[in-house]
């Protein structure tokens, strides 16, 4: 079957004409707060939208559905072709004047990784910042049609697992219109950021940083318009408190924020993922509490912490927080985990490796192959004594295919292999071994902070422009599943029938 | 079934009676060199041998066949009943006075892992040292007849796949006479042995150091005679290049040796496994030999470096002998890979998962499982392309039955778990992160030498008693892959049936 370019380039014009508007909002915000740099925004949205328009109206005969393959082109240079152009409103604004640094800042972005080469972000004009964190919203908003409708058709690692459980019609092939499953997740989406601000707003913060940090939040993004992340607001437990009950709702499969909305409440309690999901914030939580109260050091850090509430609540507080910010892979900031103590930065390390729940806007592993990968492995000391037995890995109380399971270890080795990949590559510039490997969890899983030199107190600007496209790369491949990039680089898919 | 103590108990005795038998030969070492302790040590054969006599006598009536439980039991309790008398020369010729010490000597030496807690190793009487290097070369006797005839027959972590090719009788179960391929397979051992000792007494080594680092080699345990390790022969690379040529014997399949001496060559280079493990060692040789020569500061190291036969052969021999002593994981140091450079330092880490071939003594993942896991990898593309056809996996041109696939991926992500566990028990020591995974990677691949402070220039004394423990276990559980272990630990091992 030949591939069919026309329909691809309709599609990624559709895209950018989606991202000029979106440039086209943050001058209306450069123009609302009178930032300086309007004109320069709303020259980028224009740009874009007149390519995105070109590429449509060349492309306008194309075919009506899309085969898989190029379902994995469209998926892939969809994301590329948002973080180049996405480049516009800082290099125009001269905000970030260096190529380089701009594509790795769209794409962290865009793969709502938040890993920054901002070295003074409050410097930034407040448009640009709007911008800044659209990209992760808009990242956000890609993933949920990814997870729930694209994904699952592609056959990628394991999604087909929970989309089954997602509400609206099912199609079976890739259709040229988004299916009535996103639009009702994304109204879930848009919801819950209006609240955040909502809430953010009443609790005290700015309107311009409480819609910043919900446009963040609910993408688990984990940009920040402030130099110092979410630990700015280290004195007021309660806006803390705010960003952790929606980083755990973003990390919750949306398809569950539909069902609670239904009132379908026991779908919930029922959902083995969520169950899992909920016990591990709340073990690992609890771990990294005592921990930090009885043993870290907290005057080891940069960070200020002002315990308003006693110590005790701030350990708590910051515990919570930052299982919720690396679990959810958020990546806000509240406290430098890299100093505790040296068991909570090979813990903090290892849930890099969790991530959130499917269907949620987090990267990472994700709790349900977790699940799947535990009971397998379980279940294969069962086999090894009783070979003979057949003894299928249930899930939410059904029997899942062997096929599926194959996928799902098969993600998970790529993911280590891409892992120690991603680290080697980071150690050819002369970056140290701490550093390389938790740039290489960090980048892949889309965390953003990682360790050493490049831990939650620092931003990513130190990084070589080469490891910045390395970076990016992993971020990228990280954020679409790995099969849906990688799978571009294998010959057979070019020459395949 | 009810597990049969007295055939567990009968066999725990067969293996105290064999250590026994070389504990007096230790002794005889000893008397040889008339070193002080052939009393202790003679005491300690016989203390041994007459609890093995004991529990044979006493279990003499014991039935004919073991079951696979039973199996798991023997061979699990076999290493550590081995360990645990094996401290008694330790012990009473007080060359370890520390239990704790001395079990983690006997353990490390038992699973061929070769840390050594011992801070001057020259200073220690010669037939304590022989029996040290003893332990690593019964402990490599017993990975031979585990891979070749017992753990297939319990099914562990794929080892079915090349047993299969092994020469002599096959049993259908476990049989109270050690197969007479095992026979055939340690007259190999021996003969190398032997060959490597007789090599380097030519080449100008005393002879006890030629037989000792003999032991050492084949064992892929690295146990040395000199504190310096083979760093100690950095001036003469004909020894050097004796020992690179044996570590690659001991860590090729053995069975591939049994052809090669009936002449079966084709055999073997047409084994895919020695194809891929001769390629690995072939490229990193390279890869690491240009970057030390170009990039590397020899100097930063504490080992010294004389370039007898040139800048570029140093740099050749130091990262040929480095790639095999890891990748065999025979753990013996000529050169400290972490004061390389900062990618080498990542290079050498990964390495340490890699392993040598299965049925070799070396420990690690090993090539075998590696060649599964990238071919399903790469073949989950294809079955993402298309989701309907039938791909299995192919090894030496046969079509490997899913099940094994299975158990092979099982096993890597057991191994996983198992690493990022261990990192975090040794966290616990207030170790810091580079030393905490390396020392995990390296005690669960059991190679010996790791990163940081117990880099390969450092021992393990500095190791918390605690700590010691957990690296024991570590690597128990890594030398008799995972399972067979850690099945002991399953709820449903005890209750079955
Ligand atoms: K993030
Ligand atoms: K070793």
């Amino acid at each position: 079957m030949k591939l069919n370019y026309k329909i691809i380039f309709h599609f990624l014009g559709l895209l950018l004409l989606f991202n000029g508007g979106f440039m086209l909002l943050s001058a209306l915000v450069s123009l609302l707060y009178k930032d300086g740099v309007t004109f320069q925004l709303f020259l980028a949205g224009i740009f874009t939208l007149i390519a995105g328009l070109l590429a449509m109206v060349f492309t306008r005969h194309h075919k009506k559905e899309m085969n898989k393959r190029e379902g994995y082109i469209v998926v892939s240079f969809g994301w590329v072709i948002m973080a180049l152009s996405g480049t516009l409103p800082y290099v125009l604004t001269e905000s970030i004047p260096n190529f380089t640094n701009a594509f790795f800042e769209t794409m962290s972005g865009f793969t709502t990784t938040g890993a920054s080469i901002l070295n003074d972000i409050e410097a930034v004009p407040k448009g640009v910042l709007f911008w800044r964190s659209l990209t992760h919203w808009i990242g956000g908003m890609g993933i949920i049609v990814l997870a729930i409708a694209i994904l699952p058709l592609l056959g990628i690692g394991g999604m087909q697992l929970f989309a089954a459980e997602a509400p609206g019609p099912s199609a079976d092939k890739l259709h040229p219109r988004i299916t009535d499953t996103a639009k009702r997740l994304w109204l879930i989406y848009f919801g819950y950021t209006a609240a955040e601000t909502l809430l953010l707003s009443v609790a005290g913060m700015s309107f311009f940083d409480a819609i910043n940090h919900s446009l963040c939040t609910l993408s688990t993004g984990g940009f920040s318009t402030k130099n110092a992340s979410v630990a700015y607001w280290n004195g007021e437990p309660i806006i803390q408190y705010i960003i952790i009950l929606f980083m755990f709702l973003a990390g919750t499969n949306f398809v569950l924020s539909y069902f609670a909305f239904k009132g379908k409440v026991q779908k919930i309690i029922n959902d083995e993922e969520f169950k899992l999901y909920f016990k591990f914030i709340g073990v690992f939580t609890i771990i990294a509490a005592v921990i930090i109260y009885f043993r870290a050091d907290i005057s080891a850090s940069s960070i200020v912490h002002p315990m308003v509430w006693g110590e005790a609540e701030s350990a708590f507080r910051h515990s919570l927080f930052q299982v919720l910010a690396i679990i959810t892979t958020t990546g806000f900031v509240t406290a430098d985990y890299t100093v505790w103590t040296p068991f909570l930065m090979v813990f903090f390390f290892g849930l890099m490796f969790l991530g959130g729940s499917a269907g949620s806007t987090s990267g990472g592993v994700k709790v349900v192959r977790h699940i799947i990968l535990i009971k397998n492995s379980f279940l294969e000391f069962k086999r090894t004594l009783h070979p003979n037995a057949i003894l299928p890995v249930r899930y939410n109380k059904r029997a899942i295919s062997g096929n599926i399971v194959f996928n799902i270890l098969g993600f998970f080795i790529l993911y280590m292999l891409s892992f120690i990949i991603g680290a080697l590559g980071f150690s050819m510039f002369e970056i140290d071994f701490k550093s390389a490997i938790g740039l290489a969890a960090s980048t892949l899983g889309n965390v953003g902070p990682a360790l050493g030199d490049y831990g939650p107190v620092n931003n990513y600007s130190a990084l070589p422009a080469l490891a910045q496209w390395w970076a990016s790369f992993l971020m990228l491949i990280g954020r679409l599943e790995l099969f849906t990039v990688l799978i571009l680089f294998t010959p057979f898919f070019w020459r395949d029938r």
